[in-house]
């Protein structure tokens, strides 16, 4: 991916079809795609239930091969396979940690999958393959400095720095969860474990919003937020997608609620642009879908920082790490020169 | 630098010297090394006062020149010669923007320099030839993922990652004086220009440091802080470096004081830990010679982010920059097989 992430993939001698896995906690995404990144097929299921890592692996690929049945193919007919998994993935040995949501914590990935698949492999961490996949095909196309960052039920960070995905020491890079974007010296530092809730995230991910929004309405006092309690239905209901859309209109209530969780996003994203000068910092996750949102976050991230950076949304959704998935083993059965 | 920073330099074939020239914005140290990177001469003065860019480089010449001349040396003999200034710098096309101190700003060094010199040249920013000279011989010896942070009048940054510098997209990474680490929402935010003081260099630097005590010992009723006020003479004079030296000691007062420079500096040193993941954290600068300052500052690093990183303090002092600058030239001289 030096110089430009661009769609056709060179160095790719005569047909063959891609598989890209993205496991997350609750669903895994399968797509099939053709020599040019076109996807032929897409399946999605919610994550096997295992208890042990081989019947883990084994339930995925038995969702593979359902896949490729569905696609008239066999395993043997793709020419790789790439896989994103919750934790931290070394491509290199196959080792994961910290993957909370599975059973696979510090298992050898490659030994695993070894047995049910022989051909060329790329495994990583579900947040760096999605910013694989947006900078392949999606918003950060052409872009050789770009920080992904996903807004969901946590928050998430991946970056591709110089035209490769930087992963860290430990192979744990991205991990903004952590954050801290409201020190006060005055409080008492509460330790953190590496499994508990980020603070950045209780802050500021879709789940934050929700919360804060709930916490508001319950503590003002009566008619306000009205307008967003009828729209959730109740206060118990209300969830950060009522509070953006009621924001987008104009709802003075709503753009209060949003205030706090957009002022501490950008203050997070702020420090990555001081930090790294990306060019583009591409935002995924349900919120990145509000203009209201990113206007408002590009406005707060600009007031935060001198150093410039264009803000976009996620183009590819939830497609966006299966495809870097894909993209993942494209690079590698590239020839070095190529790259 | 691939794989890890040796003190030997392969791939240099006779014998030679080179020159590392590191301009601050009021000190210009010059250092001469031999082969092997040992400093033969070093030279310390005012920076040339020059209203006009070309004059500037002039005085930076005729400074070199002098250098040499004390060492029996001429400029044909360097083979090469390495300069870091205060600003950001395209080491490949010479521009300099941001360099207030300087009357360099929009300038093309290369094209200024080439009448002076035209062998081998290595021109990048302060902090990034600060990181390179620690890497090479100093406290980051032997990492490829290293971040390096100088704390003094204000606070720098710059990161070696995968045993490369990122400069970012605009040549401008590193730039943490501009964190915010004590976001408050109720708090409008303002704009910041690029040429002001950061906001987290006005809470953690030295500088820093210095007006918390007097505020801090202002504010206090009688009999706080006496030892520190004695130690510096009256409350104006107190610098960070009386507080520290009696917060080693144990002063319970000098303690206080330095417990918000710490956890803003702590909280914006987690933040880089979260998002890169470096194996090591080079703290540069004055504070980081106190081993109080240094533990203080990994215990709070540590209750913010679960991700681990070794601090360490930098070893080569102010003569850092200028052997970055050497290692930079020596770099460049090498094939790239032996990077």
């Amino acid at each position: 991916m030096k110089q430009s992430a661009a769609q056709s993939v060179p160095g790719l001698s005569g047909s063959g079809y891609t598989a890209g896995i993205d496991i997350g906690g609750t669903k895994t995404l399968i797509l099939i795609t053709d020599n040019s990144g076109h996807v032929v097929v897409r399946n999605k299921k919610p994550t096997v239930q295992a208890e042990h890592a081989e019947a883990f692996i084994e339930g995925v690929f038995q969702q593979l091969d359902e896949v490729l049945q569905e696609a008239g193919l066999l395993r043997h007919s793709l020419i790789g396979i790439g896989i994103g998994f919750p934790g931290a993935v070394n491509p290199h040995t196959g080792m994961i940690h910290h993957v909370p949501a599975l059973p696979l914590d510090g298992v050898n990935l490659l030994e695993l999958i070894r047995p049910y698949y022989s051909g060329p492999l790329y495994l990583d961490n579900d947040v760096n393959i999605a910013a694989l996949g947006e900078c392949w095909q999606g918003a950060g196309a052409g872009s050789t400095q770009m920080v992904m960052v996903t807004v969901g039920t946590g928050i998430g960070g991946a970056m591709i720095l110089n035209g490769e995905l930087h992963r860290g020491a430990g192979y744990t890079a991205g991990e903004i969860s952590y954050f801290v974007v409201d020190h006060r010296p005055e409080e008492a530092a509460g330790s953190v474990s590496s499994l508990e809730f980020g603070r950045y995230e209780s802050l500021a991910s879709g789940t934050g919003i929700g919360e804060h929004a709930r916490r508001w309405l319950h503590q003002r006092a009566g008619g306000a937020g009205e307008q967003i309690i009828a729209q959730a239905g109740t206060i118990e209901q209300v969830q950060a997608i009522h509070v953006l859309q009621l924001a987008a209109a104009g709802d003075g209530d709503a753009q209060a609620i949003m205030a706090e969780p957009i002022g501490y996003m950008a203050a997070g994203l702020a420090n990555i642009v001081s930090l790294l000068n990306p060019e583009r910092i591409v935002v995924g996750g349900g919120v990145s879908e509000s203009s209201y949102y990113m206007s408002e976050l590009t406005r707060r991230v600009q007031q935060f920082t001198p150093i410039e950076a264009q803000l976009v949304p996620a183009r590819l959704g939830n497609e966006a790490g299966a495809l870097g998935a894909v993209y993942g083993v494209l690079q590698t059965l590239r020839t070095p020169a190529e790259r």
